[in-house]
């Protein structure tokens, strides 16, 4: 049985713990591998190991330092099919997507060869007669990385690339249900020679998660989970005085105007709806038709159509388009949430409960379920239920769709559909979200451009990604300087 | 008798509390003013008249909203005096210190006019073919500014023009010391043709800035105070799931090597230690002497008879370099650990403990005083002594040096003073702390330049002042638009 | 008589020239002043001003260097319809578009005020063990700024305040039409507290313009005029080695698609074609309708409509929308295009060559005149006609109308008129011009963001206003600093 | 005999042209390649290749343009052993500097992979109600790059990387002494999976050069020579209307005071004096001594032990550290230079005139020279001297030495050496050159900062190397956009 290794400071290390949690293969209900939940002594190491790469690896140029990062990016677009592979076996999306965000992963190490460029301090000559003011960003030590099971290959990297590109040395804590592919991406890493110790991979459960937020030495907590963790992440490690960013969940909306072209975007908003089984943060949720009832009819019935027509299965078969759920537990939560939604008189016209898949018997199957006459204030309209769930709705005006999300507790991304320019800026302007789609159903920020949500989707000041993760993973030092005995500004 | 009015929705209103705090004139031990301790009811209104304020603001073009920060600048510098001589009279300081402060706060005012240019978001054509990504730095909301007693003048600038440039309303809660030059600069606010409800200024108690801090509306915290009140402010909002910036206490390091050229640096150290009467996070707490004993010796003796030439007496009358200190409790708690270190074993070389001002024979007067033989692990060296208390010290190398101030859990500031360009670098690499001075004792950025300590001297990720300050209180919005039904990145 | 004086080195001087040009109201045919041509000696005694106090200058502190801006700003506001009145009287404009040209230009001084932010350069840590890098964008030193007629009040501000707050001393030599509007702003520059030299006014001719840019102190020359003139500076300029930026001519399509909201947009289209009577570098020239030839019928009845409507006359009366012509010898000039277009075959379909205006007989008065028929090659659609003339045409298609915009040698700005976001998006992707509108038939970018047209509308690398000009007025020099025996990276 | 192809649309072609150039190896003398002077047909076809690769090669994302450059990058450090050797085999100079210039040349490529970030434009929203302001940096269309014999590797990635990465097209015109180690490069360009036509290699002579400049499809030139030949390029393409950016030669000073570590500096002096055979634009050429008679002596003595002691031969052999002069004309022009210095009165005490190396009879040697009592106003100390040549001189202050360094005509790079803060701070400030070293004598900004002389070294707005030649390559196009029908900023 394959038991998984921590990385830590260069090295593949058995854990000592006793404990350990079942990988799954979702479309197979089978063990791929073990997952330890290593110990404090274990977490303690790892840390001081991490401490100890520091101070060489912020004296390293950062003109070089993006070289490994050069060559980790090399490494992984010659494994790109088996990363790919990986995240499939592990998590069971199907291919395409599983595809789509390896290549996202290594997009971010793309955008970290930026950090040179952005991680430069300012410099104001002459502040007064004299004296030189300017500052450097300087890394902050040892960083945290929290990451979730749905983007098993590219959450880690919305954070690590830039973590490292600055000169911190960096832990990611592996999630319970997905480690794999991070696993085999540790070993590119650690052929892409980075300094020992700089990157680690570490497997614990969430309470060891607590004790590594909590350590002094951790300086900076980054995360990706739903809300209620990320609120606890972000409570616990502010309460340690820690800077944290940390990413929550999601109930995004899908407005269609009677302005839309139907058939362009309806591939779109089925990959939005149902890619990656639902269960990613940028899924539509509800659907919000705006326009008459006959337009809404219309809209339904292609929307059916489209969706019906979804290939389902294990995602190794490329032309799947939607795998199963990601766990066991996951699937029984969903099945509720469903019953809950009938139950509060949502009519659910298309059921997806009873899905059998030829050959894979044992996996954890659900295919679309879509909603009428759900409202706000039910559970399965308000909620972020992660899988192939989507409610539709209709609203005479653009203004009242707005409202209506602007109105819900979560804010992470939110499109609207439609060829008409004001109707897309007057959208756009008046929407309290962290991403917007314009005829783009799942809003992913490319990795040069910072990613959050807004109200309860994120918690902190500073994004993922690009230029704002560069500033979150740094403090800007300023320095004044003079070298002789007069002054002109107040104090000096 | 004055007692101060809130300043709510472009009105000065008196509040119906029958709490009251005396505002003081340290200098004469005279109630100035008495500052209300503001209702539940207030404090309701007084958030939803700034969030009523809130979508007109931010519906105001960036390049009008600077309009009435110009106006208020050229209202401050008008006043002047009139500021200056508030700042005198509630806090005590001389009056160079009292006029600086206020010019330092209306820089401010100017660095705050770049908030057009620095509010863009980022534009990048053509993501994918047809597809365009841009970004919108949206304002947050309201915001609370807690404000200290020490620079009453300044520090509530380093947050409220950047604040309300960028499209937010404001709502200062005040300090319960030194409320009147700001409630003096209320007027100015309220002359400058801000809309209704953009900025507001409160008088409450501290328990009262909690339930600000934890009110829904209330979006971002800003502070300023010793390091258990910045810490409490940053768990509190945090854990009511806000951004947060909190500025701590400090313990400044000057070091002075051999190759310092002491006469031209001697004004600066002065300035340094007892300016503002050593009420500051950026006074210098221990002096670290580098080199022989010769030197040190020789040093000493410079110090002292610079620091015995000081002119001590009222802040109106300007010729004094330093004035009382801010409370009779604060004397008290002075003397008292100024007692504790001299029980701890350090030597009180100078004793400023029995100081008496002529025609002032109330005031709460402290002369300077300076030990030698503290050491770390003594209170009286590790300690913020917030006052004109000094600890000379000496180690035999620059490393050592470096090594003992940044072993210190506080890190606002740390100078060297020298004319060795090698020690100035090294020195400047190898510290660890938010502001470096080189020859500069009051390491103060201006206003184009972040402010903010390093360690437990500041909680948050984004600091105080110029290009820093203004990311805090936006957040970016990202936008991905196309027009067309094909695309080629990842997911569309 | 009112004979203008040269403002240098901070004192009003009356030339010794016994040459002068005279200086009209072109509604009434008055000479209103008279414009000497300053000697090569006045010109060189300027340069020298100019030069002796850049240095002066240069040391000042950029964020002191923006004090007498703002304080200028404060004037410019004051005086808004003073300066206002003198660009009517002088130039002939419309009420409403000389006090917009005012406005514009004190928003370039509001934009120059975050100079200091901007102006800061880059500072990059340890590139290699102990070296740091760092840079300074430095003043060049005594800049020149050649001003057209057609926006007296406004143009010399494109440049003015970005070059003095950034360290320069300016020559501004004023034209030969519309001196007027800036010698009374010179008043106030005299105010405003600048150092003597940094800011002068200069009369002189052409020829001595050429002599002018050619002067050896003479570091950057920026310029606007037609696309003759702008090649003749740009040329002058570079053969003697210098910078420049020489903005010149335009010939801008309007495009409206089946799309637009003619209602919406009509007052717009207007105001570009014949605000100002035609006489500036964004007017609509050539209007494209996209379409079906119903759809050009309809198009043309509502435009001229609309023509029709316009109030024209004396622009003191503030309800006209049109006022006269520069000079006498520039309506000449139009009257011969005018004719030149009906003798190569276009249909005047609109002639406003015999207007008469009550109460001001003499003035140059010439009405909004259109053609149908007009087609690339004639010299009525290919050249810049610099009054209220436009051509009407029509294609089929949207590719169609960006080929034959794009095939003009000139690219100022193009503009479309659409609620189709698909279409507007195509336009502006597709289109060769510096500014590109959407529904905006006068592309003026705003003070914070560049202007230059491209193809032959402009000359240079760097724009005017904005964060553009401010790098053409500095240098950023580089600065390589270590203080230690051994390096790492090539050659140091 | 190797005789040159073009490389041209993605093939390696054969000129048709009879004239050749022969290419030497100088160590030995003897003719290693032929250069062929491509017709105007073969130019035209280049340019019209170039051309047509460009809507192409613009429609490509930016942030997939940085591929082919990520695996250029690879390839180059792949084969850095191989170009090193053609550098030192065609160009004559020493291993180290040829492996230096290598790396420097691949940084550059490392640089321009922050293009996607840099080149991102702004985008301000709700500039008025309801309009949108931002911009687009776009690419130009086909630039030329002129390229010097001096570093073969390195120059011609100045700009390559960067104009392609910001979607340009280029064509790198082939220097006529050196081509072979670009010519090698182009393979691995050709390998790196750019399409057909965005880089083109040509081989002509410098009238061909000037047909090239003036050609309207070129939109920018690109160039580095001496001063001549820059001032000859920029006037040239400015008259043709295009932006251009000419670096031309230097004479750089380095200046030495007594405060300087004379042992920890002598490496980098001889490296900066020497070092290439003298033959760089950074190279020192006059050391001037601040100090007293006896310190000069004393420098003199360690200076002349440093030189006599470098080892000179041929390149290959990896201990030399200067190899042969470029060319048996380049030697000759140096001979005639160094007489002429003789007879002008200096002083030459170091002769290497009559050097020979044993094994390369008849290579272009020549060993270093230095003078003493040469002053300004002589050619051999005004005069770039390109070659292992230099002048010691003394005076007896900093500022003297300052004013002496800005009164010559040419201003690349000045250095001091000092380990005293205010010195370097007073040089820093008050020394006109675009490049300033504080103890580094070969001042190279690394590729992510600017590289350009002040004065006569350089014609240009804009630089070579990071951001700033980003934005040579592009213009930044305005769009103004809004979807409604009112607005509020003057003209809308």
């Amino acid at each position: 049985m394959n038991i998984l290794k921590n990385y830590i400071n260069g090295k593949f290390v058995a854990s000592k713990s006793t404990q350990f949690i079942d990988i799954m293969n979702p479309a197979k209900d089978e063990v791929i591998a073990l997952k330890p939940n290593s110990t404090h002594e274990e977490i303690d190491e790892t840390i001081a190991m991490a401490q100890a790469a520091f101070p060489g690896w912020r004296d390293t140029p950062g003109i070089t330092r993006i070289h490994p990062l050069i060559k980790l990016h090399q490494l992984l677009i010659e494994n790109l099919d088996k990363i790919t592979e990986a995240v499939v076996v592990n998590h069971g999306k199907e291919w395409a997507a599983a595809r789509g965000e390896v290549i996202r992963g290594y997009q971010m190490v793309e955008a970290a060869l930026s950090v040179p460029e952005i991680q430069k301090g300012q410099f104001m000559s002459n502040i007064g007669t004299g004296i030189d003011e300017y500052s450097v960003l300087e890394p902050l030590g040892v960083v945290l990385i929290i990451v979730p099971f749905n983007f098993p290959a590219m959450i880690p990297f919305w954070f690590l690339p830039f973590a490292v590109a600055t000169g911190n040395t960096v832990i990611i804590k592996s999630n319970s249900q997905t480690p794999l592919p991070m696993q085999l991406m540790t070993e590119y890493i650690d052929q892409a020679g980075f300094p020992k110790g700089v990157i680690n991979y570490l497997h614990c459960n969430a309470a060891k998660g607590d004790y590594l937020i909590k350590h002094p030495l951790i300086k900076a907590v980054s995360s990706v989970g739903s809300t209620p963790i990320a609120s606890h992440i972000y409570k616990t490690a502010s309460n340690a005085g820690k800077r944290a960013q940390c990413h929550g969940g999601a109930n995004n909306f899908l407005v269609v105007t009677e302005q839309a072209n139907l058939d362009s975007i309806m591939p779109n908003m089925m990959n939005s709806c149902f890619g990656n089984t639902g269960q990613r943060c940028l899924a539509g949720s509800v659907i919000m038709v705006v326009g008459s009832q006959e337009y809404y009819v219309h809209f339904k019935k292609k929307f059916l159509e489209a969706t019906n027509a979804l290939k389902i299965g294990y995602g190794m078969d490329k032309e799947n388009a939607m795998g199963p759920i990601v766990s066991k537990k996951a699937l029984a939560t969903l099945l509720q949430q469903i019953q809950d939604g009938v139950d509060e008189g949502a009519e659910l016209i298309l059921d997806g409960r009873d899905l059998k898949i030829e050959g894979y018997p044992k996996g954890y199957w659900l295919g679309p379920c879509v909603y009428e006459k759900a409202k706000p204030g039910m559970k399965v309209y308000d909620d972020e239920i992660f899988g192939p769930v989507v409610c539709l709705d209709r609203v005479d005006t653009l203004p009242e769709a707005i409202e209506i999300s602007n109105a819900h507790p979560m804010g992470n991304a939110i499109t609207i559909y439609t060829e008409n320019g004001l109707e897309a800026r007057e959208f756009r302007y008046n929407s309290n979200a962290g991403q917007i789609g314009i005829n783009i159903g799942i809003v992913a920020p490319i990795a040069w451009f910072p990613f959050a949500g807004a109200k309860d989707s994120f918690f902190g000041s500073l994004r993922a990604q690009g230029p704002e993760v560069i500033k979150f993973y740094t403090k800007e030092v300023v320095v004044i300087e003079k070298f002789h005995g007069t002054t002109e500004i107040p104090w000096d």
